[in-house]
């Protein structure tokens, strides 16, 4: 299994060769609010549009009735095509709507968000939040193709930009040091050609990763690093109505699962502060200030393998990652070393 | 892909090992009020019931929403197991639910129904019906095994048994026409081995088919036989407020696809109106009184192609299928001769 990802130069023309190859010539796109106006960057000559409302607090089951209603409505048949144009929220719900209604029909990913291109349009993963739980319904399932193209992210917010970084510099922690130190000294607001350079690495070491363990038996669990953390903080945010983008979740996961993995396995703790500071002055500070709303959210995780022990990807000092370690020692000690690294 | 299909001399012994290998101690088991007075039978001594309301009409969203709550409630992980203990219905919405659930738990089938044996719990087909529209919302996925066991056919109405016959028809039809008129001979209220002999063949039949094409690209449409038709009337049923047994659906929808396939591909009268004999004595007659319903669901059936044209499953002279035959002459014609033969 290999994932079909395009980095394209030109975005229309390798959409359109994608459309005949598939002899489709009037795919259904989905959008929301912000994306249908970019949408003539997508060249289609014929095209039907469903709109639904942006964010993450949409990313629930009414809204996929409200898709899977228009695709009845538009009888869409089994050798239809989605085209899910917009960012993680959209490749997610979209990707859970095809892949479920009629047992199946094939999507492509254009994803509008550095996030997106990273990470949500990439690796067959999809879902809708459930009463709080974020992707607690979805399924492991790939996009036909997905087409990566920079003509977008000129048109994000820096906290929409820096929320794509945060999984980017996830994988650089994963896979390449080297790069995480180039990535916390780069200024994001440049947007050079040097980003593009970023962004075709964290791809590939996606890739890499999820064709070689696409269920999430064993090594793909190596992604969920800072995600045990951040899928707590992401999630408790939305229910108390105060949404923080996913990958300044993450990047507060990963300080605290770093936090963890000094006490189980050394990392250095000068590394931390280090990261510490940029985080700081690029994401802004985060204090957990209701550490047992966030533990009682781990304790649900989709990950744990039992009701008390929670599942964490951590590294060591070498920046190893190892996948399931079980944390049974109570949290809440380093949440307090975590608030302190936020606050000083 | 083959199936893990156990035909059990005793169920609690073989559930007993299958559950012991996958250290499963608690498993959850979903039910229906029918089928949880013999939860017994299941011989489990730890176990966690989730009990919905019966019948295709509560096959739906709602009801999904139900389970997934409970589960979330029991904090289900991606290690446990459900346990689907009942009809078609049952395993159909309890294999979506368990598919989609964290992006999918392992399930196992346990039916208790002659339908649910030789059709809805083997194959890896399940799903919900939505907006009228059977099975709309669904995946392939298939169960971690299937037990098969007799104990619980003896507590099914003669409706109950010859609805799941039905599939077994339609079986032997497409596998073994001399099978075929051994079932027209059969009388099913005798309820001995050579039923159990009946099952076992028709289980082998479809779990090569399945094996074979498993997402339903080709040769598996050969199952679809009768069902073009039959899922029409049943939709139609069910919305009327007048539902029909599943197999009975099908047995209608077969002989309609007879109708169709000796149009098209000279399938013999005199097999037709013996089997018209046969529906009438055992099944009862069917009148198609309202041709136009049962037409606008032919056009939306998830097998189309196009919105004009109706996907068949037809069989010619000799017995042999022949699978994607789109039908776009007008079918009232062949409805009328239906209905004269349920007339007669």
């Amino acid at each position: 299994m290999t994932q079909n990802i395009i980095i394209a130069k030109n975005l229309k023309e390798s959409l359109k060769g994608i459309l005949n190859n598939l002899k489709c010539d009037n795919p259904f796109v989905l959008c929301d609010e912000n994306t249908v106006k970019y949408i003539d960057e997508l060249g289609l000559d014929n095209k039907t549009i469903i709109t639904i409302n942006s964010g993450e607090s949409n990313k629930n089951l009414e809204t996929a009735c409200k898709i899977w209603n228009q695709l009845d409505n538009l009888n869409v048949n089994r050798n239809s095509i989605l085209i899910n144009f917009g960012g993680g929220m959209i490749s997610d719900i979209g990707g859970f709507c095809a892949s479920v209604y009629k047992r199946g029909i094939r999507f492509i990913n254009i994803p509008t968000t550095l996030l997106g291109a990273v990470d949500a349009s990439i690796g067959g993963k999809n879902g809708i939040d459930f009463e709080n739980n974020k992707n607690e319904i979805g399924t492991f399932n790939l996009p036909y193709c997905t087409i990566i193209s920079k003509i977008f992210y000129k048109t994000l917010s820096k906290e929409e930009l820096l929320s794509g970084y945060g999984e980017m510099i996830k994988h650089s922690i994963l896979f390449d040091k080297e790069e995480f130190f180039k990535l916390l000294k780069y200024d994001i607001t440049k947007y050079d050609d040097r980003l593009i350079s970023f962004i075709k690495n964290s791809v590939k070491y996606k890739d890499k990763i999820v064709s070689e363990d696409f269920k999430e038996n064993s090594k793909r669990k190596l992604l969920n690093f800072g995600h045990t953390i951040g899928h707590a903080i992401e999630s408790y945010q939305l229910e108390i109505s105060k949404p923080l983008y996913h990958g300044y979740c993450v990047v507060y996961g990963i300080l605290l699962e770093m936090i963890i993995s000094n006490l189980l396995y050394d990392f250095s703790m000068e590394i931390i502060d280090e990261f510490s500071k940029y985080i700081k002055k690029n994401y802004g500070s985060y204090i957990i200030d209701n550490p047992k709303e966030i533990i009682s959210r781990l304790i649900k995780d989709k990950k744990n393998k039992d009701d008390s022990k929670i599942n964490f990807t951590l590294i060591d000092k070498d920046f190893n990652p190892i996948i399931d370690n079980y944390l049974d020692k109570d949290i809440l000690e380093m949440i307090e070393i975590f608030n302190q690294k936020m606050k000083k």
